[in-house]
């Protein structure tokens, strides 16, 4: 290593566990960018999106949410050649219920099934939690199939989706990729990759594997036998934990979709750092200062009409709108849109997470 | 490590890959026990087990070809308690055909098997040899059940017997067992026992999971389910690799169950050594040293009948038998094996193989 990357490497770290910037400030996106080897998601390539899919693109691509991208123009390339494709997104089990920050990858995944019309697979890691967060087998299967809810309430088509969790569905071909991948993978590459200690547990060490394995057609003979070409497009966030919360350094900041509207309202109005200044007086002066203000960042996410988020930011930057009507109109479309998940959560029922789960084929995935 | 453990280890290594002793010597088994943490399998224990089975020692036990275990004692206790057990072994699957060394486990399992009349498991891994040996799975795949044929041939009893290839059946409880195994054993300890670097690829090291887990009765939920309290025994070889060989230099000299009559005797006359003396007239005065003799080490393994040996033995050491006399008798006992082998190898069909594969219950595997 370099002394520039030891430089880099000390100043924010970005890995499966951790995201922290230097001195609690922000991410450099364009560090991590050069870092990972990926490019820029611009705005033509959201552009060729929009023409090739006729739907318009996500409020998370128009407002660079998903801002990078690996080969993404490849993908794009053969769709347009004919070529369908498939998405694999997941998520590692470790607690009863989401929190938005959790929704965020749900969200833009399903916006992508739709658009472009391609089957998905959602690996549930329970193997994973059970490792990391010290469950038991059945508490962490439990805990992969509550999620399932919760991931099926985003809206995900039947026809088109399967969801497993590793503990029911690992075998078989699955497997057999899992022991191709891990023989291409030395210890001191992942070590180099995720940070492993000599005390670590081996099935840390050979767990990248299984969660490399999904992006391979082969190991989902029941969906893609014989095409073993199939390309494979992966929606991911770098800091989805960070995006949750309302408050970077309390866990309890973050709004989960099982809260009440009350609860959702005192968590913005305790927790939310705000931009606005001190007193009135300064703020009808100098106005909110939007690069560090949390309402702001959320309604970004989560607030679908450009024009109003203009609107609004435009007047709260000049002090004309206060901090107390922005977290005012942030408690709203939270509450709506967590009330909602509610909604289409209790509507899922078990013989729906069932037939989900179940392996089969999936005739009608590409119409 | 101390001083004296760092001097034992240069004096001999035993792990899965390497058998060889101090500059070229014997083996230490007395080390060996200690350094393993085992008991001697000594004559009371041989006592015990004719006594509880009914059926005569096997040949291997007698003379101390098994001479080592752990904990087979409280087996027995269990199992005069009226507590049946159940037996594991297993191969990788690295070569179309065995030769004489790789028998001497399945022989001798066999031997219990029908001695205590308990199921057996047999593992086949595949997987192991995909990643060690660097073939493709399908390759691996088609070694396992070449080599169930033989196995299969070695006479064991279909309804006591699971047959299993690691590629086809990890997963279910078995993956959840392994993930639970893995939890348990980090990469020092792992680079302990083993001796992995960090150049070798994750899969070598998280494999000793995949072979501790048919140890524990709930990884079998279609034979033991609710017997997870189930005690497992497992016959093992620490150098059978040495021991199908003529000479420990020369992988050509072990013989194989495809072996023909002739090849048979020419291995044996061309690279047996042996412990007679180099002229007829130094013979007949000096006798055979039995101790470095190869043509006694086989028939002490193979020839059935303790009074025939003991009297070649006797009078190959006093010189009135000559070591072409013992080559002679050497391969007809190896010929007639050979032959019995491959006469019941034929008669396996591929429905037995899939018969003996077959996930299922074997309701009479206690009777």
């Amino acid at each position: 290593m370099g002394e520039e990357e030891l430089e880099q490497e000390q100043e924010q770290v970005v890995n499966p566990w951790e995201v922290s910037a230097k001195d609690g400030g922000k991410i450099d996106y364009d560090k991590l960018i050069d870092k990972f080897g990926c490019q820029r998601l611009d705005q033509s390539l959201i552009d060729r999106v929009h023409r090739l899919t006729g739907s318009p693109p996500h409020v998370f691509l128009r407002r660079g949410v998903f801002f990078a991208h690996r080969d993404f123009n490849e993908i794009l390339d053969a769709y347009e050649g004919g070529k369908k494709f498939y998405l694999y997104t997941g998520r590692g089990p470790s607690s009863q219920s989401l929190h938005l920050g959790h929704l965020i990858p749900f969200m833009f995944t399903k916006y992508l099934q739709e658009a472009f019309k391609v089957p998905l697979v959602i690996q549930l890691t329970d193997d994973e939690k059970c490792m990391w967060k010290n469950l038991s087998v059945e508490e962490s299967k439990r805990l992969a199939r509550e999620n399932a809810r919760d991931i099926i309430a985003c809206g995900f088509d039947i026809t088109r989706t399967f969801i497993f969790q590793d503990f029911e569905y690992v075998g078989g071909s699955f497997y057999n990729n899992m022991v191709k991948v891990e023989k291409c993978v030395t210890y001191n590459k992942v070590v180099g990759i995720f940070g492993f200690s000599g005390e670590d547990h081996i099935g840390k060490v050979s767990f990248p594997a299984v969660q490399a394995v999904p992006s391979f057609p082969s190991s989902f003979p029941h969906l893609f036998s014989g095409k073993d070409d199939l390309r494979c497009l992966i929606p991911c966030a770098i800091d989805q934990g960070e995006t949750g919360k309302m408050s970077a350094s309390d866990p309890n900041s973050a709004i989960y979709v099982t809260d009440s509207a009350k609860e959702i309202k005192n968590k913005i109005n305790k927790h939310a750092f705000s931009g606005g200044q001190d007193s009135l007086e300064k703020h009808r002066k100098y106005g909110a200062n939007l690069e560090v203000d949390i309402p702001i960042k959320y309604l970004n996410f989560f607030l679908e009409d450009d024009d109003e988020l203009e609107h609004i930011k435009k007047e709260y930057a000049a002090g004309r709108v206060l901090t107390g009507e922005v977290k005012k109109r942030l408690a709203e479309v939270l509450t709506e849109l967590v009330e909602r998940h509610r909604l289409a959560r209790s509507a899922v029922t078990d013989e729906m997470v069932d037939a989900f789960m179940a392996v089969r084929p999936l005739p009608n995935m590409f119409d």
